[in-house]
């Protein structure tokens, strides 16, 4: 069967079954990140590849300087979803040989700006030739203090859904020059227990029922409650992707305090709380949503 | 101006001139891996990231199983390269929507081949449709002791310079078939003093230099003394590239230690002492080889 007509969560799934676990890996596979962390280590460490693709991720016509940021922009928001801080980034770049030289260093200055921003640096890489295809593949490490890293899977019966930002319309613009939410989620996972959490990436339509399965919760959202980027309708919000923003889940309990201490801190930066998890039921409300298959 | 005309050591240098040294950073980028260390650690932290290209590094006929096997052990062979283990991999793959499942499954039990059969695991990556060609990077991690971390940078004027294996004709199968000489290194980093070190990719005639540069050394090779696979020549042995053995230099005191021991240890895998460092002089004598350029 070919890979468009498989499901991509059907074949992440059974690509990695089976495999053997690493050594002092504390997360399964399918988290932003993978961790690691010896026991009664201080700080975990945080793993993340991602990569970006021509005619997929960005077109041709995109500025290199934004096509560097975007790429690794995209691995420090996975980094940023665990409540952690990059540290480490090492760039594979495979490209046509008759590309200018100066369009290859303008992508670097966009790795680099971003890298820089967030504190981390870019330590090593590959450069390779590629027939045609640009392709950029940046790995990641960040560290995170144990008490402070969020996954998929903490999600209890009960707690209210958030996400930052609005959504929807990022192929407008927004996908080349996001910034990831590193600052908004290490002060999240300071000053809350945050239960579960991850960058919205395929789509909330795509996400959040992965977040929800990690959790063995089901989930119900309202529609109109979802917050929107301007000419966007919820379905833009729900299936667009590529919002780079967060989605997490907290104790009801924690909602007054979270709204009103977060609007202090970040003013300009919506929080809204759209919606909350559920027991699993026999009916499959997931359904209902849709986001970004990457092979679809 | 066009990268196939600029010299990929000059684009590698220019890219990463300036860049801001990471947390704990103990290497120059340009090593085979960058090593991550704080002070005092027991154990320095080895990233390592490589990317393999269909219709560079194989063709659309390659066996997936081997195209896996190649993307891992490429990565395993640059850890094995600074005396180090391998521990944790990721995987990113960028393939076409058409491709079968089947094909990939292929993928990626080589890849789980090679990782396992070093004593590492695969934690987590990314999988990404690509219009058309194929794209593999792998980001692997390893931990080695610090005194027995080698690198490029520490080679001696006099040190006798050795290659592991025999070198050419890689291209007519060892490339995606071949085994990271990670037992060997550890072996050599254990009982000796490695002063230089790094793995055979591009061909010696691209990889010695690199080392010699990097020690502020020139260097001298016998020819003759080349250990040759089947059918090769010595120009096969300095130009071909993909041979992933290891060369090394080593003070001339422990030669005969070297040999002697070496055979009882490995005696199936030829060492072989092809030449050695020597002052840098006037007469530039690196440019009578000539190895792999990426972008050529």
């Amino acid at each position: 069967m070919k890979l468009r007509n498989y499901g991509e969560d059907r074949l992440v799934a059974e690509l990695t079954s089976g495999l053997s676990r690493g050594k002092n890996v504390r997360t399964s596979i399918g988290d932003d990140c993978a961790v690691i962390g010896a026991r009664g280590a201080k700080k975990w460490l945080l793993l993340k590849t991602d990569c970006i693709v021509e005619g997929v991720h960005f077109t041709n016509r995109a500025d290199p300087f934004q096509i560097g940021w975007k790429a690794a922009a995209r691995a420090i928001s996975d980094i940023a979803a665990m409540g952690g801080l990059p540290l480490h980034a090492l760039v594979t770049i495979a490209i046509s040989p008759t590309a200018e030289v100066s369009f290859l260093k303008a992508i670097y200055r966009g790795l680099e700006s971003a890298v820089g921003k967030f504190g981390a640096a870019i330590v090593g890489g590959e450069t390779s030739r590629s027939p045609d295809t640009l392709f950029i593949s940046i790995a990641l490490t960040g560290e995170v203090e144990p008490a402070q890293c969020a996954t998929r899977s903490g999600g209890k019966i009960g707690d209210a859904i958030y996400v930052t930002g609005r959504l929807g319309g990022s192929i407008r613009g927004k996908h080349l020059t996001f910034t990831p939410r590193v600052e908004e989620a290490r002060w999240l996972t300071k000053n809350f227990r945050i239960h579960a959490m991850m960058d919205l990436s395929d789509g909330l339509g795509a996400d959040l029922p992965r977040l929800a399965r990690a959790s063995r919760c089901s989930f119900e959202i309202s529609e109109q409650n979802l917050p929107l980027n301007t000419r966007c309708s919820s379905k833009n919000a729900i299936s667009d992707g590529e919002d780079y923003e967060l989605l997490f889940t907290i104790s009801p309990r924690d909602c007054e305090k979270l709204e009103s201490t977060w609007h202090k801190k970040f003013s300009k930066l919506p929080l809204t709380r759209i919606g909350k998890l559920n027991r699993q039921s026999a009916i499959n409300n997931q359904q209902s949503l849709r986001g970004f298959d990457h092979f679809a």
